[in-house]
């Protein structure tokens, strides 16, 4: 089926194509009694919106995010918040030799093949553009999480891009917002700007890894089995356009640790237990440690890229494929945002899973 | 809340601790009029049982499962099937140290945390004996399978133990069940089980990447933004104890590459498009592409171990953890048919969604 | 939870608010390919809209149904479908007085007392207007049923006003569309329509009893223990506001049934098994007989009336309440296109779901 | 497809045969902490257990339960638990002639048709038997709500049995354990005595009608919309076998009363508001008044039955059906208990939702 739905009690619904009139997101569940507007919204998306630099598709959507419902007087009341966001500047027409051929390494070919037809305007419903819907959901989220966790902190940036990534010694989070790549190393934005744009002149795109820390997560959120933490944010991750692999803390590096070197110890701090490294990325048996929550996620290089590559007609004739129309030649950049909003949606979503089985705040305390 | 269920159509709740009287899987959504039998499940709780080489758990486990309901005269009736292991081996008393102290890098503390309270025998809920639950149910779904989608092959097997991977030229199917590891390297097998007695001798453990491969998967399935195919990939596979990053197709290499490397070409065969590579791992945009659906996952090194590490205990007083009992020394072993049966779950369930939205068998046919 | 959604495969979820700027319905899950455009749907929010008749709320609301998403050149994709509602005649001023108090028999308290805040404009969330909203995924219902189940057909019609009760011998399907109550009894119509006028004058209202009934449901959808067919449509029908029972074929009568009375007994006909009699309203252990599919349920009368009533201020002082605003003296009327649309959701969300476990059509045929 | 679980947060899935080596419930979602061991669970079981008077059938089942999982030293752990119970006395040759016929007004022939197959042993799935893992499922939930909800007391009896109604004006409380037919109404008692005896003989069966009163329920549960309580417990009594209506506070009889009728007026007491009447049955909106919730719903006569009926064979052969074996002239009074382990299950998982979204106890408060 469809399942355009994501979260088990803040359940966020996206909906919308790259260039039907609308796309947006039905989020249910809120908790009432939320301070909330349009604006606090509105930040969020202005982070992830195109056209911003030449590093982006050069599509110029303004992503006005309007609340429908959900919201009275400047707060959440408890019922379904609709956010919609019109589409704008669809130039459909670049699109038209799309129809009748399939962009390798593009869901043209899939979507076809399952449904029998598709939109194929801009994508349709498998373009990047959905995930505005989802950066939208998130500033909901995070509104909540602003109550319900106050301490709690969210931030994405960008880590590797192509081959390059960054010297994790020059880490630096001031740096996050001062270079379009939100990379946190000043040197690598810099030798990424001419990378990118060698990358952009040969009508190339590259990949990209995004990762997105969580600070302040109460130990004790998450569950085993089926609705662990590093569960619910694998998916979640991996539900994002383009994105091939998802890490929890060391990830596919812990296969090569030994089970002394992958010990996070711990020790009795002043507050409770403190862990003396984070392997674990936050998570142990699905559970929130309290310790940072650390997920990693590799996003392939873009599909629609100006050099010719061998596909196949509708009618089932070889030919070569080239993508006109504006695109991210890195479409990471984007991602870095939405890898955030997917975070304070799951975040959120945990939390009140726990507060409903168990109640407020953890259950067991350390140290009486 | 606690959510041991997953699958949306094809639906396994697995429960039970590691040392209560039994543990099982409850099977709801089945297909009617499948041949079903104990024997077609236990082959496959055979191969994960523990004690069968000196590489795993000398835990003795019979690990027989009984069908309670939902078949009758060997066939499925379309109702739930209850699959019930009891457990025959629990010596809780090696664990009774734990109970006051919490492992590095195991789920002790954070249940607690959670909870407030723990089953502390045998690592209670958290274990890896929930994963013969999986296994059964696994082997449920590979019956459905064999009805629904008869071409289809689902094969795991261990590519890398520690920082040791294998040689993809000397692939071989045929030594996956010859070697302990379920490796298709016997060179590679011969090296790590040296590796792996020195680890064990050594009272330490290691982590492993384990590769599932599924041929023969129908074009189509799969869905869209939140139920994609591999999005349920990476929920299932993370979702197995110990796993911390997941990977389809080239997975977190697909960063370092760019979109012309990226692009899995397609030309015109015999009986359809053929692609010229694989690196989407067989899943553009959420739905299968009709090449094999490549999944890798990270089993960190097991937390049990002989060698102390620094803990504290429930008390708050800093102290030193030595776990005694039975343990692998390398969890990733038994990890390969669990990634099995995860898949063909995944696989089963996704097919129902695609039957249930658009009819058997892909809508849009590429050359007429 | 807010849980605003309904469906399993076929996902209805509804949002807004009464004097919002807009409600709707996000659709997920429809097959594609199946023929859809705003006048399909439109024609049924046309049967629902307030202000037709003396009968309902003299609130003026066009209704127009706009299409967001999931639909490309006529047809739907298998994506979201989102159906927005704009509201136009919102005069909120006409509800002022019932920010601080209750209407006894009306959402308000209970609203408040669950979030701590409501939206007190025209009720809301807790509005009938939240009932068009579901005429319109009816439309989407409806066009998919035509083409899954071409012989499926759905009709609702009162059967009861008030104490008033319609003579089952003068049942007459063209006379529904006919009168202001969508009765099949003209001389019911008739006497109501004077009993009705009284209320109205005495700022009164009155409850009613819909029936709807599905002929050409195949025989085999449904699903035993807790997504029967008979459950899903009793939880549909006490979702609309103001229902306070529901009735399957018999309903309450069943228990003064003895089991040879009850006893559908059946005869082999041309065509395969015919039931003698239909006291099970077509669904027998939560199956469907392929018989008419009936239920029946109760509007309770509108608790906006102009007569006073006690009541409390939110600061708990004792007061009378006398609504003003436009109100339906029998919100039932306006219920029969709900109670249709909710048939068509869960007759079609059931087909789908058969579809998915055991394939189109029957499994098991009689007389083979 | 299957669908055998209820709830949201709370969650049960029921599973097994008439006549299978066990039936049981997987109960998912329970808070931990909470005492409870199989005696607890045990004494619900009691109270439904067939055999114990000449009322029901006859088949004597010890309906021990046993707990297999997510209980540890007394206490729930907050993992799945299992809940199974063995099936002893299946006498499954008394059930031979039904394999090839069709027992009229029962599931037989609807579950053939759907699944082509069947367990026709004591019907299998369809048998009131699956009612025993509900009311183990029940014990679980009774015990949870006496932690979160200590006021909250669940009460089921029978207020009709064919034509006979009980006198309200005679209800005590007292009364419902003193007969066999859990009925408040001891003249009543007396007289349905008589009435079964006469049915019993006749190889006839009779309907019922059994109400549950839920008392202490916390204002405030409940949702708006789908999740509505109202909603869930319509679902949750239409789902136990052979109920055919269900009803809430005034239930088909609101139909009749007028607005000012159907007011329940509101005064205030010393500890908040007080209703004047409860026509609404405890529910306003969807949500919980904190007066008593009251649900009432119709059980039909017995299928099974001595006395013949015409049905067809699975050939297509007409024939009369005449079933033997042991069976419940009135098998509404074994739905006494079923339907009051509905109500607990439904309000703790509405308790759960609630507690999610807006946390412990009703937000808004009435009179500061």
């Amino acid at each position: 089926m469809s399942f355009n739905t994501f979260g088990h009690l803040f359940r966020v619904t996206t909906w919308g194509e790259s260039h039907g009139p609308a796309l947006g997101a039905t989020v249910d569940g809120c908790p009432p009694g939320i301070a909330l507007d349009a604006a606090m919204i509105q930040q969020w998306l202005d982070r992830r919106k195109p056209g911003q630099n030449k590093h982006t598709t050069q599509r110029r959507e303004p992503d006005e995010v309007e609340i429908l419902s959900g919201v009275y007087e400047g707060q959440t009341t408890g019922t379904p918040i609709q956010l919609m966001i019109r589409n704008v500047d669809q130039r459909s027409k670049d699109y038209g030799n799309i129809l009748e051929t399939f962009r390798p390494g593009h869901a043209d070919i899939t979507y076809f093949q399952k449904y029998g037809l598709r939109d194929p305007r801009g994508g349709g419903r498998s373009s990047a553009r959905e995930t505005a819907a989802r950066v939208a959901a998130g500033g909901v989220a995070r509104a909540v999480l602003q109550s319900l966790a106050p301490g709690l902190s969210v931030r994405g940036y960008m880590v590797q891009m192509g081959s390059m990534s960054i010297d994790r010694r020059r880490f630096d989070w001031d740096q996050i917002g001062a270079n379009p790549f939100w990379t946190p190393d000043a040197v690598a934005a810099e030798e990424w700007e001419t990378y990118l744009g060698a990358i952009r002149k040969d009508g190339n795109s590259v990949g990209a890894v995004i990762e997105v820390t969580a600070s302040g997560v109460p130990a004790g959120i998450g569950a085993p089995v089926y609705a662990k933490l590093d569960t619910e944010l694998a998916a979640a991750m991996m539900s994002i356009n383009a994105v091939k692999g998802v890490e929890i803390g060391d990830g596919m590096a812990s296969a090569a640790l030994t089970g002394v070197q992958n010990a996070d110890e711990i020790r009795m701090g002043p507050n409770g237990p403190e862990y003396q490294s984070n392997h674990a990325g936050g998570i142990l048996g699905g559970i929130a440690t309290g310790q940072d929550v650390v997920v990693r996620f590799a996003v392939k290089p873009t599909s629609s890229i100006h050099t010719p590559r061998g596909s196949v007609t509708r009618d089932g004739e070889n030919t070569e494929v080239v993508t006109k129309g504006r695109h991210d030649p890195c479409v990471g950049i984007r991602a870095v945002p939405v890898g955030e909003a997917m975070m304070a949606c799951v975040l959120l979503d945990q939390i009140l899973l726990h507060r409903a089985q168990v109640g407020d705040g953890p259950r067991g305390r350390i140290g009486g």
